[in-house]
């Protein structure tokens, strides 16, 4: 599925349990950030640590257990976990031996959120179909 | 859990299918987005249209199935559809009767991003304890 309209873009992940890595920049022609749906199989590793140069990263675990490394730093993560990654922070992500972890990453550019929510949002007159 | 370190922050939305709303603005002290964990009861509807001033949305739509509005374009969203609002889009949101919608959405900055993936990640020689 996907649909294009003057004002937005919709597309499918399909099922968020499914397998495999789901990048979303092109797809949905984001301007202010990539979002990918990502799975670690069980036991598995980002085989390296990496730093940004410009972007904050955020971490959303979906579902299983790993653990999350930055500069030396190791805790636990599962789902409903969330892990804000500041540009220098050195980073890596481990899945459980037990069962594989999905998870959302969304880069952006760090400080560049001005505003947002009641501060950004404007309350319209239109209303939907399910509204009128 | 809340972990604070020098280049990150943790915090945790509990069970991803619990009810409520989560926002992570503050508790991540996130500087390039606001995202926030939603949920819609079976049948319920955000009660506004509305578009931003500044900020691109991004849906992902976690569980569940509804129908979004856009400028009175209409569709079907269910577990995995995602969509990107621009700052202009007349939006709004409604849960399937059948059961709850949850979604994450994510606020940016529209235009904001610079670079991403390969050509903002920087890969280091720092190891995790299970890759050393």
């Amino acid at each position: 599925m996907n649909r294009i309209g003057t004002h937005y873009t919709a597309s499918s992940a399909g099922e968020l349990k499914g397998p495999g890595r789901v990048v979303f920049h092109e797809a949905l022609t984001l301007t202010g950030s990539e979002i990918s749906i990502n799975e670690l199989p069980a036991g598995a590793t980002i085989p390296f640590v990496h730093r940004h140069k410009r972007n904050e990263e955020v971490y959303i675990i979906l579902e299983g257990h790993g653990r999350f490394h930055v500069d030396g730093d190791e805790f636990e993560v599962g789902e409903g976990t969330v892990v804000r990654v500041d540009p220098a922070g050195a980073r890596c992500l481990k899945a459980g031996d037990q069962d594989a972890m999905r998870y959302i990453c969304v880069q952006t550019e760090a400080k560049s959120l001005v505003q947002f929510t009641e501060n950004d949002g404007v309350a319209l007159e239109s209303k939907p179909t399910w509204l009128t």
